[in-house]
């Protein structure tokens, strides 16, 4: 199967990449040391945005293309009109691209519970609308919007997978408003001290990498029989407290005194730290999966923090 | 109050042009010859892509903002990159400028019922999902999607109005796939026989562009205390039967004979002429209205076949 992947060399798409062997991968992103050095993988460095590198990756046609690549959240309210090149016109320029090079390829697209906006239900599900307040996640509705579309003409296989937090991200500067939460992994894994930007009692949802990426693989081949009709699902995903989540943590690195601080931002305590339960159906229906358990998760978050730095 | 109108210069920009009288409107269009020369409207000729354009366009500020130009369906299939960047690039950065350049204007976008799609439901409310299946209702949905996320931080007051078809468009090639429904009153009246690519039992929904320069009058003011959290509301419109249609059309011209020839297209028939009862309480609660009944639509669609041609 010949995939084309976007963002090849981010977190997501390295973990990716790793689990893609046997494949020919076209592997697209704007860092060239950032992208595996695998057997397999053919690299193509520079932006989705730019015509030429869209015209090299689809040159021999795809299978399926896995679309990763995206400004995110702090970075997008940054700068609006570079976050729209890239998000909204490159990737609709990538579905255009796909639908021409393949023959209703599959199409993976990594959106983001940004799309469904601050969650203000006691409970979320399936049939939660959508109603963003940030530029990424209105940016992420919109490419769903547009690869539902595209499906329903026949031009592309799509599927959006709405991830959630996803640890432990790299440390450093990823644009991202809830690094704080990759951040926790890193600093504790250290020996020191972290200070917490929402409150012991916050609850959020959260994803290892390697389910994600795992997760990713799964959306590449199943069968799409039951998805809904938008084309999107909301990831399983774990719904954790802050405390029990430091505590496991600890617990895991053997620290019988966790080295945390608790001072809460408003601003992040509302956006990241008040996530109410979560009904999937429509993802699980799918075979779609979550971590299984807190102390699953946190095993493979603290091991991700061993990955080099992009 | 100072009105910025794009597509100034098309049919329902005239029509409501016409009706702006006393206020200040800045009229955009990229025909210069297409702008209502009248007291108090500012014509600035160009393309709503050139930010040149725009930064003059709202340099003294905005209240309001009415969204009417676009490229519409036929064109927007035989040209998706050039409709991408009018339908989504440009809409997006004129939401983003009259943003800034306004005190959270109200922001009226001319909508459409092609971001509803192929409607196969036997009734279609409110609550019926949208699926586009054009190139012109998903860039629809998107910028409907675009607009409320940008209301709910508070940069704008958007309403997205669906329209449905209007009529009578002027002759000539419009780039819309429906022109038939508009060919149809100007055949008629011209006292030619008239092809009818779908059959006489083929029912549809029409508003007359006079309506439809009222309603988006009535967006501009009106409080939206009720308005759904999409923003979005598919407009009041008469359910016409083709046949109906074309002997009130006859009545009122006079011809006891009306000449007519169907010969209904696959495509056209179940894109145009299947569409079913439709209930819109969201729009009616918010005080909007369709053309009462047959007689005053075709009354009005008459009158408007003597406008001049843009």
């Amino acid at each position: 199967m010949r995939v084309v992947v976007s963002g090849a060399g981010g977190f997501v798409g390295r973990a990716l990449i790793a689990r893609l062997k046997g494949h020919e991968i076209i592997a697209l992103d704007t860092a060239a040391n950032a992208i595996p050095d695998q057997p397999g993988v053919t690299p193509i460095v520079g932006n989705i945005g730019d015509a030429a590198v869209l015209e090299n990756a689809f040159s021999s046609g795809c299978d399926a293309v896995i679309h990763l690549a995206s400004v995110p959240g702090g970075a997008a309210e940054r700068n609006t009109r570079h976050a729209r090149t890239v998000n909204i016109e490159a990737s609709m320029e990538l579905a255009d691209v796909a639908a021409r090079a393949g023959s209703t390829p599959r199409f993976v697209f990594a959106s983001s519970i940004a799309a469904l906006g601050e969650i203000t239900t006691k409970h979320v599900t399936d049939a939660t609308p959508c109603a963003p307040t940030t530029v990424y996640g209105a940016h992420k509705l919109m490419i769903e919007d547009w690869l539902s579309a595209l499906t329903r003409r026949g031009d592309i296989d799509a599927i959006s997978l709405r991830l959630p937090g996803i640890v432990a991200r790299p440390k450093g500067p990823s644009g991202l408003k809830s690094a704080f939460l990759s951040d926790l992994f890193h600093t504790l894994a250290a020996g020191e001290e972290f200070t917490m930007p929402v409150s012991a009692d916050a609850t959020t949802w959260l994803m290892s990498v390697d389910c994600a990426a795992d997760n990713v693989i799964h959306a590449l081949t199943t069968a799409l029989s039951t998805v809904p009709e938008t084309r999107a699902v909301t990831l399983p995903t774990l719904h954790v407290r802050i405390s029990d989540l430091v505590a496991e943590i600890g617990r895991q690195l053997g620290q019988s005194q966790v080295r945390i601080k608790y001072l809460p931002d408003e601003s992040l305590e509302r956006t990241f730290g008040a996530f109410p339960a979560i009904n999937t159906t429509a993802a699980e229906s799918l075979g779609f999966f979550n971590d299984r358990d807190l102390p699953m998760l946190v095993r493979k978050a603290l091991m991700s923090t061993k990955m080099p730095p992009r």
